[in-house]
């Protein structure tokens, strides 16, 4: 397995940062995370804009150009010949002579296995808890998971499988997926803001009846349906919820006909994109 | 310069992590930093337990024992023969196959030149702005300062050298410092949660008259002294705050009869390690 690493494709075990870089120094950088599915890169024009913005909002300069990064993810397959892959863009604050001040950024982009099942019937059902917590500049994806990290613990002891941030009463998102409900009159929603735009939560808006807009701790008690998405999971049912069934306790209709609309997207974009 | 890093002594320039350690892909870690000085290791005892506090609240476990971890600061010294230095220890959330749980943590200490003026007689005066924030998990040093490295370009851009952070109308602190006040009484109060408890801050509430307890925005407006401590920083003046001059608008009498008082134990302290 390859990596790229500061202009150079080097094998994974080769590939280390000086200790002096901010994001050992000071957690500081920023990444993306997108499938690779029967060798098509999964929307990644949506994930190299996000990368980009990212790096604005955290004042990181990047010295590629969007076609440059899509080229350098092209070869790093090219030399690892993987048909189904995760792959992961970091780009770190840089070499830091203060451990302070934003250094040189690195540019890190390495695949890893990952194999989704290609048609599954349901969504899968997952346990989640809420916690009261509002990312540091929840608009871009930093690699900061303080938070994230340090309730697995938590997760493990309520035997749940994932943790739903909420903040003055408004519910936000989950540490690498987004959030939707189903409410009370059966209405689709994903919170407006405060949040990562997931590429996945753009592919449900542009469905007919899912909308962005405030939801609130009392909305998520009462919903239907609770339902979480990202490019690794897709769409997942919560069915409990802080040790309370949702709705049924099963995945419900409304996730399990998104799920199916999101697997035939993929499909269309990776016909056209083979 | 001479690094410690995972049970051996290398060169600086060759000391890196693995890309897939947690604190490059999640920003997970916990770290201390204090002074060498005059060839002693300034209150090494306080800052150890803290890193050992840091780690057990960040679940990270460290395979060395407090006298251990002195032997090592000591051997490194020995190499490096530093009369006055920093020196950082940093603990990483470790080698994680999945980028998300816990490895195996790395133990890195690194030292670098520092030199403080050895008998300052005023506090420096500082520029301070402040910001609604609450670090993740305040009562640990994690290595995560998303906010306060991306705070320093409004920071240059306010002409301000440091930020205060408060959160729901209570002040907490500053990204690498405590926060002190002198109220409208005269009384010397520094906050008492949601804080890093640093061991300057602890050399200070052993002085008659200095107080831990809530500290409101409206106290630091109308405070006639605010300052803020640290390792590196000892005790520095904050004259202006969000534009607004602080009481007499430079350093305060009682800031100054403080950083006497915390010179004065830095000599006893040194006198006895010696």
């Amino acid at each position: 397995m390859e990596v790229f690493l500061n202009n150079t494709f080097i094998p994974a075990s080769e590939a280390r940062l000086p200790i002096t870089d901010l994001a050992i120094q000071r957690g500081y950088g920023i990444f993306d995370f997108f499938r690779i599915q029967e060798g098509v890169h999964l929307y990644v024009e949506d994930h190299l804009d996000r990368f980009l913005y990212s790096a604005e909002v955290m004042r990181l300069p990047v010295k590629y150009g969007k076609d440059e990064l899509i080229e350098i993810l092209h070869e790093l397959n090219r030399r690892n010949k993987m048909n189904s892959a995760g792959v992961r863009m970091v780009l770190t604050g840089g070499d830091s002579a203060d451990a302070w001040q934003i250094g040189e950024p690195s540019l890190l982009v390495m695949q890893q296995p990952l194999q989704l099942d290609g048609a599954p019937a349901l969504p899968k059902a997952v346990q989640a808890i809420t916690h009261d917590y509002l990312r540091d500049v929840p608009q871009a994806k930093t690699i900061n998971y303080t938070m994230g990290v340090w309730l697995q613990q938590r997760m493990r002891e309520l035997n749940a499988d994932d943790v739903l941030y909420h903040h003055h009463g408004k519910v936000a998102e989950f540490p690498r997926c987004n959030a939707f409900i189903v409410n009370e009159e059966g209405v689709v929603v994903t919170p407006h803001k405060d949040i990562l735009t997931g590429i996945t939560r753009k592919r449900l808006l542009e469905i007919d009846g899912v909308h962005e807009g405030p939801v609130t701790l009392n909305d998520v008690k009462t919903a239907r349906e609770i339902f979480l998405t990202s490019s690794t999971k897709r769409i997942q049912s919560v069915v409990m919820l802080d040790g309370k069934p949702v709705g049924s306790g099963k995945p419900g209709p409304v996730a399990t006909e998104l799920l199916h609309l999101l697997l035939q997207k993929e499909r269309e974009y990776i016909g056209a994109h083979a």
